[in-house]
Formats: structure tokens, C-alpha cells, sequence
């Protein structure tokens, strides 16, 4: 239990108490009047009750404080007004647009505009430097549309389904947790009314949402009263719907396919070939960045939860008996915040940890895995993303997938709360284990001994004679059973066997236990020698929900600052110039033929250079200018105030230096490809000071 | 008719000729035989017999070669032979990979493995740089999931189909077209007997395929006798099938939606914001880079004819009445081999034109179009496209949508012959009409005028009181007809009213003529003032299959060298270094713990550098590891061999340079980078000879 809801309960409790004595206080009140009571008395006595209603809206705005009060200390208010000021910056300079506005749109579908796009281009190309080219991974890039068969194999056809409820009249459907979650929150939110026990109660409903199966889901719709949000009709009982878009391949109709969820299964199904690739040997990793699709049932949050999306995606192979990485060194010492899993289940928050220390302490099971967090790390706080906004939040053990060894979502903070953008899973041979299964084509790896080596083996010799004689029809199945047996279970049945001469013994297959006698099964251990070991490799998978990090990268980049004039809040997005849209403008100072073809001048060479910019010879004032590239992030800007020299502006601090027309592209490119930093522009070239270039 | 076809007919006339001889010369020895001539009568008429069966031969192996010898003067088997190898060598080293493979894959789709994948990110890299950055287009990012009423604008859903034929007995789909074409190629290369006229046939049936009917491709399949290829069972009718994915949007099942078939409807439904994006200023081109789907009947020609791809398409928006092009001149020198309609349809074949001619005598209709042709030219080439193998082909009349002004494809020579691999078309205002009807939102541009232009309308205005005492209930049908007059239909009807008082009238709605009187119309010109002039866009569109460009460059790449020691072909890509997927190689000499020091050192280097690398520690020996490498397109190799100094190898040439160990990367990036050719380092560096390196 945090603190912040510790507090919230004792207020809860101060209230309800609040509240009974001054029901009390209002009968005593109501006594006095009808007892005929003198106009003194009842006047002090309603002067206590006012008293006490006072205190209790003071309860109540600490209440509401300590509820509205999350992390980073804004309001519930005040985070929804930022985030109206962000997306409507975003949606009117055409970061993104909702896809096919002029039909009315489609939920969860969105476009990105000009600068939207180019942002994500940046991010890729940083994303295919930090991990591709960096760790030599294999970038493949697989089609969307996929079979059937290999989505049944990883288990998305059976299983990849969220809950859903319909409105009994109007057919309406919603997710059955989403209303449930709602509920939930308004009630905390808005009803101070609420016991602390009953708060208590909703709030482990949000901690287990996830968990929650159907029967469960539909008994709290029920016993809460919930309805169709739009209509309030009664809703269906919760049933599963499957997210994935569906389609036919080819033209008989006989070939169904699924739009892929995840960009991964292209990665496991071609094992065989990289590993082959890479010269057959571990570890290594494949790489891919393309679509996914998902068929939400009611898309919500804007650009976090949509239908289609850009996944990147990393499957690093690795042999399950060592998961060092040679490189954990180079991020060992990096320190950021952390949540382990003990630390959410016994109520403490976050904290910033050593990375080396969490992995030598087995907080994070091992090396390679926080190898990735720590690359992680470093890709999203070198995109811009606050750091402080920045959590590594481990699985609880009812939410990783059972086969899993360990999984670290990377959660970034937003108006939304902490949003998983990255996931970073040990997924152990899962799924390589899968395909292998449903088609029969081994996915495994090798590793060669220098010396053939002695190992001790389990063998099971079963005597199908004697079984015969004893189960008849059922030979085949003891039989398989009994060949089946773990090495324990087999070396107990030995020693029963020696000692007793016979053992009862469960076959599952047959759903009973039958008596096995000595000459029927022989159990020994034997010396063997082997040249190689054959495994299946584990996999750690580190998966980039692309959309997510951009829009928060918005959000964490987004500020205001007031007009020269004082007048009005201008927006800024003050991107890094790795991920700014336009790295730079060119203006000539006024309108005149000379300043317009140095700008052109300038202009030709920054495409030459290869630093994205544009040109904006409007007579429109300087001051305004600046003002509409600073609403699109741009870094620099070039302003043509002579034929020889031109000023250099910085968004954020708005310092303005002086340089030569023949080096400014250049200056701008060393500054906007990261080899100096403006730090390093404003030591070498001289500061311009104009009061009149400012607005 | 071509040169070869002229060829190809007269010898199908002579060899049919020599048929009826050796026919009449066998009557002739039979009746020797029969009446009993002489050993010797019989003998001669034999010889002369077979004399001509010799001649015969020497004409039908004339004929082989006439009708293999395609253009680039190989047969078709050696075509197949040339692919097959490019084919073998791509799958082995995973340029790329039947998709699904262990499932035994689905036709049409394909992944691309780690060369495959880095040499697509290279052309997309160098498409955005070529066009987006150069020309400062608007990029967008649009989701492939579409709902059905985009599509039904754009005419996708009524009439993206081709006709497909069902065997009747195994329902197995094929597409009618191509069992019609492989008939006809089949028996005009296999069948000697073919009359020259039925060969005319069959070529003109090829040449008209894309136009017929499904009843006319029906009658044909029926004529011929044409049965389903595996099964041989007879076949359905042919009937249209529509080639998008279908899937279903949302969970309620009732908003049909498709995969996209191509990128551009995204931009054209986005053209209001972007027009307002670009300042309300015309022309402006927007760019999208994204797959695109196709559900193919029965795919084939491997890369050329997939089921999802990946399409860079730009939608340049210019005013109708002005396609001029500022840059034009940039380009207007380019020569290179075009093919008009002209020079198809009089069976000449394309020739090398200037581009600024061609577009100053109206081959190509204006020059925005051209520019585009030209700029393609440049991107392709630059790619590494062989230009002698590249041609701008102008779409026939019948071939172009009604809407066109004029069309050109890009077509590249490959295996599988010319391959249309970039559309360039002017679609005219069609989409941006299309959209703004079913959407009622108007996709239009202004133009203002710097002073008010006085313009002459024309003015219907129908007295609807009269209209409607002659024809009563047809009255808004007639008047509709009269209001919808074309200018010169109007002024004719002017005329002859006055003059005649009364005219016959065709309304369509109705289907019949009326008499329309004097007082029931009144038709006039007015002069008004107009500020500005309010108009729909004419879009010009270059469409890139990369796929399909991409594989043409691996054939046109590819070659073989024999080995050092003569014993076998090794095969080399000869990719410059823009496209190339990985830049350098780095190999110690020999296994030694100092050069893999080196090599390590320089590794990093290149990473810094952003040069992608492989470092190859293997004892191979060095020849071989050049030739691992000449096979993937590496241009470069780095071999260690001292601790100071190291050779840099290219590819092509084998020519090898001394560098400084500090240096090298450097060296690497420039000439990768194309700050500087081989020819320049060459020039720089001393020359390595050394004969134990190679080999």
C-alpha cells in the first residue's frame, strides 16, 4: 500500500466519521427545533453543524488532492488540459491525423502527417543504429499477412482474445474490463462517499483486472449494476472476441489468414535459416520492424491504443545454460529507476537502482536480459524521453506468460499514467519450441564439444511381453507411460521395485493405477560418450511499440512559454535534433530579391548536406516565424539578415550566433548529426544580439 | 511487326512450304514402292526424301532461334539458366525467403532475409533522399487497414478484379488470362507446324490480352480447347474476382474494410490538410512509403508478381492549367530509350530520345511528367540499374484509364523480359473528384486573383412553371438535362430556338427526346467579376514497385568470374556501395590474436563511422572469404595483415591498397558515402600486389 493511497484511506475513514456526526449533530439539530428549543440554542447548535460541514468539504478537497494527485503532483484536471494542449498542437500541425477524416474516420486508425512521419523515420533510423547496426543483429522483414497454421502454433488463434460485452439492444460492444475499470475509477474519483473497505475493494479489482476470467468479469458487471455507457441498457455476459483482422488467402476461400499481431512469428519460423546465416552459431539476434494489427473492440486513448501499428522487434537467440552478454559491462554501471517485483507487491514505489547490482543480486534474472534494459535505457532517454518519466517495471508472476523466465516492461510516464512502450521478455524456447512441435522441422541448435563427453543417461527398458500378458489392451499405454517417466519418479520405481518386488504405478492415459512387478520393466542409468549437445535456444525478446515512444516523446517534449508581448502561451516541442521533424529553416530577414537567393543559396547546400529544412520567404514577421517552427520542434534556424553572414538560432534557449554563409550548413550539420554540441557552436562563433529579431 | 516477327513469319512459311514438299516426295517414294520400281528409282527418291527432312530441320532450328532470340539476343534457355543461378544464389544466402517455409510457405509471399532486408532499407533510404528531401515532398504515413467506402470512391471495389477460371472438378482457381497467354507462347515456340497466320493469331490475342472481355477470354478458352494445367479437366466460364483482401473492422462484423492494393488513396483523402500544410500553394507533391496487398489468383514469376509488397508512391497536385516545371531543366539533357505510342503501334522498337525534346514535341504530354520520367531515370540508374536495359514506355490508348492524360512505365529487362517496375501517369483530377463526391467534402484549390477577372459564364435558367404544364412529372428530369448543357450544346439550342422557336432535345434520364419551346428556357453569356478561380488539382503520380526494382537489380548485378584455380564460377553481385548490404568486411590475415585486435579496432571504428560491417575470424582461407563476400555484394574488404597498416580490397577490380590502420575507416566511409570513387583512393593509396592474398 503507498503512501499516497495510506493517506487517502485515513481521509476516507476521517470522512465517513465526519459524516455520522454530522448526522448526528443535524438530528440534534432537527430535535431542538421540534422540541421547541430556544432560537440561542438551536442557533448555536445549526453553528456547530455549518462547523462541521466546513471541515468536511475541507476533508473532502484533501481527499480529492490525495486521489487526483498521481505522479509528478498534477491534478486529473490539469493532465487532461496538457493533453488537450498537446494533441491539438499535434493534430494541427499534422504530427498525426485520424485516417480518412473526410468518411468520419475509423476508431483507432490514424495517419501521420508530414512531420509525424518524419519523426518516425528518425526514430527508426536511430532505432536500426542502436540495435542493428550496433550488435550486428539480422534485419528480416516478413509479410503481414500469415497463415493460419502459424498462429495457431503460437497459440494467438486459441488465445489472442480480450473480453467483450454487448449492449442487449443496440449491439453496442465494449471490453468487459474497460467498463468494469472505469467504474471502478470514477467511483474513487468521484464518490467520497465511499468506505474505506468498499475503496479498498475497487482498488484491488484495478490491481487484478487482468486476471480476471469471464465468470469473474460478468459477476462484478452484475453485482455493480454496470450498463451500456451509452444507452445504460443491460450488457451481455463477457465472452471472448479474437483481435486479429482475418482475410482469405487466395481465391478459393479454403486458405483463412490473419493480419499478424506481432512482428515476432516471422523471426522464430525462420530460426533455422539464420542460425545457418550466422554461421551456425549462438548467440545472436534478428531483428524486425514492420505492422501489426490489432482489431480493437472500442479503441480508446488516442494514439496509444489503435488498430494498426508499428512494432520493432528483437529476438536474440541464446543458449539456456549461459546467458552472459560481453558487453553487460558497458551499461553495468548505468542507474535509473527500477521496480522489481517484490517492491510492487509490498506497496513501495520505484527507486533507482545500478543496473550491474540488479543483475549480480538476481533482481534481474541475467545478464543478457539486462543487457537490453540498460540498451534500452539509453535509446529512449537519447530520443528525449525524460528520465525521470522512466521506469523498468518487472512482471508480477500472475502476469508473465507461464513459460516465461523474466520480463521487464520499460513504462513511460504521460497524461495517461504509466504506459508500457517497450517489453523486454526472456521467453525461455517458447516458441521455437512451438513451431518446431507444428511442423515438425526441429528449430535447435548445436553446440560441439572439443572432447567427446561422458554423460549419464536414464534408460527405460519396459518388457512388452510380460506388459502384454498382465494389461492386454492397455500394453500400449502402460507401456508409454512408464517409457515417459522423469528421472526421479523412474529411479524411486527402481529402489520400490528391488526392495518390494512390485509398485503401484498412475498412468494418466488410462486415468488409474495398475501394479507393476519386477520383470516388467528394466531401469538403469548407463555411461554414454557424446560429441555434441542438441538444444533448443531461449529466446529474449525486446519488443518496441513505436507509436507508444513517439507519443510520449510528444508529451515529454511538449512545453510553453509566454509571447514577447506577454499576450499568449506558445507552444514548443523541444525535440532533440535526432528526432526533430526539420532540422533547421532558412528566413530571409525581410523580403528582397538579394536575401532570397542567399537563403535559396543556403538552402541548396543543407540538401546537399542532408539536413532536412524548409524555407519560408512569407512576409510574415520574424518573431512569428520562429514561433510556427518552434510548434513543429525545429532546432535551428537560419535567418539571412545580410549577403555575408547569417544568424544562427537555438529553439530552446533562443541564443542567436553569427557565421559565415559559406560554413553554415556545415555548423548546422556537425550540430544536428550530434559531432558538436550548440554548447560547442556558441565557444566558436559570436553571439548576435538583436532585440528586434525576437518578434 | 518487328524485324525478328518478319523473320519468325517467313520461316513458319517456308518450313509449311517444305512440310507439303516432303508430304508429296513421301507419296512419291510410296509409289514407286507400290509399283514396283527399281532399287534404284526408289533409292534416289529416298535420298531426296531425306534431304529435304534435313532441310526441314535446318529450318526449324532457324525458327528456335528466331523465336528464343528475345531481345538481348539469349534463348530462352539460357535465360532460365541465367535466372535460375541468380534465383539459387539469392535463396542461399537469404536475399530472400519463401515466407512460412517451414509450413511449407504460401505462394506470393516472401520475406527478406539480412542482405535482402538492408539493400530494400538502402533503396527506401535513397528513394526519400532522391525524391522526399530533394524536392521537399510532404511524407505521410497512412494505415493498410482501409474501410470499404474509401475503396468504393476509388473504384476498388467494383473494379480491381481479374477473371478467373475454376477446374470444374477440383475447384482450383487460375487466372483466365494467363492459361490464354501460355497457350498461345506455348505453341508459338513449340508448335513447327503453326501456319504464319495462325501465328498472327495467337500473337495478336497476346498482344489485346489485357483488353478482352470475360466472354471474349471464355470463347477463346473454349476454341482452343484450353483444360485446367494439372488436372486437365475442363473449366468454368471466366468471372471476376476481386483482387483485395477483405476483413472486417471492429468487433460487430458490419464495417467491411480491405488491405490497401495501393498507398495513394491514403494521401488523397488527406489532400485538404495537406494543401492547407503547404500554405494553400500549388504544386506540391506528398510521398507515402508502405505495403500494399493483393490477393493474386494463382501468383507466380517469384518477386515479380507478389501478394503484399512494398509501393513508395508521390502524388504531385499541380493546377491543370499550368504543369510547367521549375527544374525541368535540370533534366531536359537526359537522353535515354523511350518507346511512344507511336513507335509501338508502327512496330518500331524504343529508341534513345532527349527528354527536353520529347517534351517540347509533345511525346510526352507536359513537363511536371517529364521531370518525373527524367528524375526516375536518375534513380534508377543510380541504383544500378543498367541503363541499356531500362525504357520509358508509353501506355496505349486502350491501356491508359479514360481519365489519363498520359501515362509512362519504367520497364526494366530481367529474365521474365521487360518488367513494368515504376508507373508515371498523369491521373488528371480523377481521384480528388472521385473522393470529394462520395465524401461531399471538396478537394479543391484556389487561385487568387491579384485583380478581379472579368470571365463570361454561361447562364441556363429553365422556366419550370412551363416545363411543367408539357411534361408533368418528368418536369425535374428535363430541367436537369437542360441545366446540365455543355457550352456549345447550350448556344446551339440559343440559336435554334430563336430561329426556329423550338428544338428536338435528347434527355438521357429519360431516354427519348422532348420538344423544348422558346419560353421554356433561357439561355445567356454574362460577364462577371471573379476574385479568384476555385479548381480541382490534376495529380501526377510516379508509383515504385521496390520489390519488383529490386529484383531486377539483383539480375542486373549479377555475374560470374572463374575461380583462381580455374576449377569453378564464382558468383559476384556488383551492387554499388548505396545499395550494397553490408559496406565492408574485415578479415585478419591469418588467426592471430594481434589482427584480431586490429580488426576489432577498425570494427568499432566503422560503427562510429555508420558503415555496416561483418568481421570474419574463420580460418578460411582468404579466398574463400573474399568470395563469401563478392557473393553478398560486399564492395569493400578490409584484410589485416599488419599491426599498422591494412589492404582494402574492391570488389569488382580485386585491385587492393595500403592504408594506414587509423585511416582506413575513413577511406571506407568516403567512398561509400560517394565523397570520393575508387578511382580517387586508387590515386591516394600505393598499390597492394599480392599473390597468396587472392586465393
Amino acid at each position: 500500500m503507498s503512501t499516497a493511497s495510506a493517506d487517502e484511506n485515513s481521509l476516507r475513514r476521517t470522512l465517513a466519521q465526519k459524516q455520522s456526526t454530522i448526522e448526528i449533530q443535524g438530528g440534534a439539530v432537527r430535535q431542538l427545533k421540534s422540541s421547541g428549543a430556544s432560537k440561542s440554542e438551536i442557533d448555536a447548535a445549526v453553528q456547530a453543524l455549518n462547523a462541521l460541514k466546513l471541515e468536511k468539504a475541507d476533508i473532502e478537497s484533501k481527499l480529492q488532492a490525495a486521489i487526483g494527485g498521481g505522479a509528478g503532483g498534477n491534478s486529473a484536471a490539469s493532465r487532461d488540459a496538457f493533453r488537450q494542449n498537446v494533441v491539438n498542437t499535434l493534430e494541427r500541425r499534422l504530427f498525426y491525423i485520424p485516417s480518412f477524416k473526410i468518411y468520419r474516420g475509423v476508431a483507432g486508425l490514424y495517419d501521420y502527417g508530414p512531420p509525424g512521419c518524419s519523426v518516425k523515420s528518425n526514430v527508426l533510423a536511430f532505432w536500426r543504429q542502436h540495435f542493428v547496426l550496433e550488435e550486428n543483429m539480422l534485419e528480416v522483414d516478413c509479410p503481414c499477412v500469415t497463415p493460419e497454421v502459424v498462429l495457431k502454433a503460437s497459440g494467438h488463434v486459441d488465445k489472442f482474445t480480450d473480453l467483450m460485452v454487448k449492449d442487449e439492444k443496440t449491439g453496442t460492444c465494449y471490453r468487459a474490463d474497460h467498463l468494469l475499470k472505469d467504474y471502478c475509477k470514477e467511483k474513487l474519483e468521484k464518490d467520497f462517499s465511499l468506505s474505506a473497505e468498499k475503496a479498498a475493494e475497487l482498488k484491488h479489482i484495478l490491481a487484478v483486472l487482468d486476471d480476471l476470467s469471464a465468470e469473474q468479469l460478468g459477476a462484478k458487471i452484475k453485482e455493480y449494476g454496470i450498463t451500456a455507457p451509452d444507452t445504460k441498457n443491460p450488457l451481455s455476459d463477457p465472452y471472448p472476441f479474437n483481435l486479429m483482422f482475418q482475410t482469405s488467402i487466395g481465391p478459393s476461400g479454403m486458405s483463412p489468414g490473419y493480419m499478424r499481431p506481432e512482428t515476432a512469428q516471422g523471426i522464430f519460423v525462420n530460426f533455422k535459416d539464420l542460425y545457418y546465416y550466422n554461421g551456425n552459431k549462438l548467440p545472436f539476434a534478428a531483428a524486425q520492424i514492420g505492422q501489426a494489427f490489432r482489431n480493437e473492440i472500442s479503441p480508446r486513448q488516442g494514439l496509444l491504443r489503435v488498430r494498426e501499428f508499428t512494432l520493432a522487434e528483437i529476438e536474440h537467440f541464446v543458449d539456456p545454460q549461459d546467458k552472459s552478454h560481453p558487453k553487460f559491462t558497458d551499461v553495468a554501471k548505468l542507474e535509473f529507476l527500477m521496480f522489481p517485483r517484490d517492491d510492487q507487491v509490498s506497496g513501495q514505489s520505484a527507486k533507482r537502482l545500478q543496473l550491474g547490482e540488479a543483475v549480480s543480486r538476481g533482481t534481474v534474472n541475467n545478464e543478457t536480459l539486462g543487457y537490453f534494459i540498460g540498451r534500452v535505457y539509453l535509446f529512449l532517454t537519447r530520443l528525449g524521453i525524460d528520465k525521470d518519466r522512466l521506469r523498468f517495471r518487472q512482471h508480477l508472476a500472475n502476469e508473465m506468460a507461464h513459460y516465461a523466465a523474466d520480463c521487464w516492461d520499460a513504462e513511460i510516464e504521460s497524461s495517461y499514467g504509466w504506459i508500457e512502450c517497450v517489453g523486454i521478455a526472456d521467453r525461455s524456447a517458447y516458441d521455437l519450441h512451438a513451431h518446431s512441435e507444428k511442423s515438425s522441422v526441429a528449430l535447435v541448435a548445436q553446440e560441439k564439444f572439443s572432447e567427446p563427453r561422458e554423460v549419464e543417461k536414464l534408460v527405460i527398458t519396459a518388457n512388452k511381453k510380460e506388459l502384454g500378458l498382465a494389461f492386454k489392451g492397455n500394453q500400449k499405454m502402460v507401456t508409454e507411460s512408464l517409457e515417459a517417466m522423469e528421472e526421479k519418479v523412474a529411479m524411486d520405481m527402481k529402489a520400490d521395485l528391488e526392495s518390494k518386488g512390485e509398485v503401484e504405478f498412475h498412468v494418466c492415459t488410462l486415468g488409474k493405477n495398475v501394479t507393476i512387478k519386477k520383470n516388467m520393466v528394466s531401469i538403469s542409468k548407463e555411461k554414454k560418450k557424446e560429441h555434441q549437445r542438441v538444444f533448443t535456444p531461449s529466446v529474449i525478446e525486446p519488443s518496441f511499440g513505436i507509436g507508444r515512444i513517439i507519443y510520449c516523446l510528444y508529451e515529454h517534449s511538449f512545453y510553453t512559454r509566454p509571447s514577447k508581448a506577454g499576450d499568449e502561451q506558445l507552444n514548443v516541442f523541444s525535440f532533440p535534433p535526432l528526432v526533430a521533424p526539420i532540422k533547421c529553416t532558412v528566413f530571409p530577414l525581410v523580403q528582397n530579391q538579394q536575401y532570397e537567393e542567399v537563403a535559396k543559396l543556403i538552402s541548396k547546400s543543407l540538401t546537399a548536406a542532408g539536413i532536412s529544412h524548409k524555407i519560408d520567404i512569407t512576409g510574415t514577421s520574424i518573431g512569428k516565424r520562429y514561433a510556427r517552427t518552434d510548434e513543429l520542434g525545429v532546432p535551428f534556424a537560419i535567418t539571412v539578415d545580410s549577403t555575408s553572414s547569417v544568424t544562427v538560432r537555438e529553439r530552446d534557449s533562443k541564443d542567436q550566433v553569427r557565421v559565415d554563409v559559406e560554413k553554415v550548413a556545415s555548423v548546422v550539420r556537425e550540430v544536428t548529426d550530434g559531432v558538436s554540441t550548440w554548447a560547442d557552436v556558441l565557444k566558436m562563433y559570436p553571439l548576435h544580439s538583436s532585440e528586434t529579431a525576437e518578434e
